[in-house]
């Protein structure tokens, strides 16, 4: 990747935008709070075209749902999102309208997969799953060796998995599907347990049990439908101290040493690790788009 | 494929033998009961050496988990199998060593994956999904064109579902997992619970309610971590009268119209199909593996 490149991670609560080539060729970058789509993506533009170092191309790790497939009306957009205002945004379109130059566009979690990939814990791997757990839960999945979109792209976070329901009453906050993993254990579904825990029997030690408890069902569902060699756990609610540990082992548990390998079930902890890339795996994997033009 | 080929699909059930290139060209299959190793295993070599038409290599999909990693020791192995006899069974050593041909061996579920996508339901599609009902549950992944087996290969049956303790008590058949979908939907699973359902309050129809909605769960799971083109569902279970529309429906509405494709929201009927080779996918896949030496 020779020439500058620039690259936002379009989170659901922040945007990262940075100008640079690599982890130790990093120019310039800022983060500021996700609003509106005029605000946010105005605020982007400015950074880009204010800049001393002018950038030849842009990758865009965005939240979704998006709609990746060329052929379509509606390519470069973001759909049906749970973020209302941000609802059918042709976020690929207005920048490349703005800066007339190249841009490339891909869900935020296929980015941080990539990055990940090439220059943090995911390196050398042919099959390797990248999970966050932030405001939402997404992922992004490396299968062969390359990047796996399916048609669509993956929603790893709208999953199903069993709850208790003698224990857990919350109903879940996606807007869609009320109790998938997102609805019971995205930040925003543990925010909302926490405050309505006056009226339910739940302290917080419970709360992060569940958390825990509800990572571990997705993150053996993905162990027995992708047989990944790892899988790796970002985004903000993993900061919580002990959670990570806490998931590796009861995951360990629910798998129960059936139809992994030696190398998984004697050394859970390269198996489920944290970014190598820290909270920078996604604004690195969109300039690593950004330089495939 | 020009060269005569043979083809073994071992089920957990039963073994299914055939000769031949393609559906349009078996010249003999024979169907057996799966009992010890030994005698199935001789059963086949026995088929294959007295048959008039000489095959030049062997295909063979297996139930599992199977060893399919050509650096390990157990390498062709049938490994931690819930049927106990046949752990630790040198499956593709013993046909190499009985008939001096070269031996490709694989998941039965692959292999019907790989039959559908030549010559039945999943044919032309980037990105599908075979799942079967039957003894057990599992299924085969075609993803960017390819066969995705992994590290080891997908083992979807034991993915966790969501389970309501108040309308189902049973605690599953799985003996790793206990209540993991193959737990909960299988068909040893559906025997189990009528047997015991004296001492419950299901009847047949509740029974059949419960299946098409772990089933369902499954299906909406799978969707949504690899956002494949088409979900082929087979298996024994699923020749039960109404179960595929039922559990087509049930999909639908968990989906909610969330994050997938216009084509598969107003089309489900082409989105969640049967096998286009019936109970022959399995076979005809072996084959087409013997045919890739």
């Amino acid at each position: 990747m020779s020439r500058l490149c620039g690259g936002i991670e379009a989170g659901g609560t922040r945007f990262v935008c940075a100008i640079g080539r690599s982890p130790t060729d990093l120019r310039d970058v800022i983060t500021f709070p996700t609003t509106t789509p005029d605000e946010t993506i105005n605020k982007a533009i400015n950074f880009f075209r204010s800049n001393g170092d002018r950038i030849e191309s842009l990758g865009i790790g965005s939240f979704g749902p998006l709609s990746l497939d060329p052929t379509r009306a509606d390519y470069g957009y973001i759909t049906s999102t749970p973020k209302h205002r941000w609802q059918n945004t042709d976020i690929l379109g207005v920048f490349k309208k703005a800066l007339q130059i190249p841009v490339i566009l891909d869900t935020d979690v296929n980015s941080a997969m990539l990055s990940e990939h090439r220059w943090g814990n995911a390196q050398g791997l042919e099959h390797c799953v990248y999970i966050t757990v932030g405001t939402g839960i997404g992922g992004g999945i490396i299968a062969n060796g390359r990047l796996m979109n399916g048609l669509t792209h993956p929603e790893i976070g709208h999953m199903r998995v069993p709850i208790d329901k003698s224990i857990d009453t919350y109903e879940g906050s996606c807007p869609y599907h009320g109790d998938c993993l997102e609805g019971l254990a995205s930040g925003v579904a543990i925010q909302q347990r926490m405050s309505l825990k006056s009226a339910g029997s739940l302290n917080d030690e419970m709360i992060w049990e569940l958390e825990s408890d509800y990572i571990a069902y997705g993150l053996a569902t993905l162990t027995y439908v992708l047989s990944p060699q790892r899988i790796i756990v970002g985004g903000g609610v993993m900061n919580r101290t002990g959670l990570l540990e806490k998931i590796r082992d009861k995951t360990t548990v629910l798998l129960n040493n059936y139809a992994i390998s030696d190398e998984i079930s004697t050394n859970t902890e390269s198996y489920i690790v944290a970014p190598g890339l820290a909270d920078k795996s996604g604004v690195l994997g969109a300039l690593l788009m950004a330089g495939s033009f």
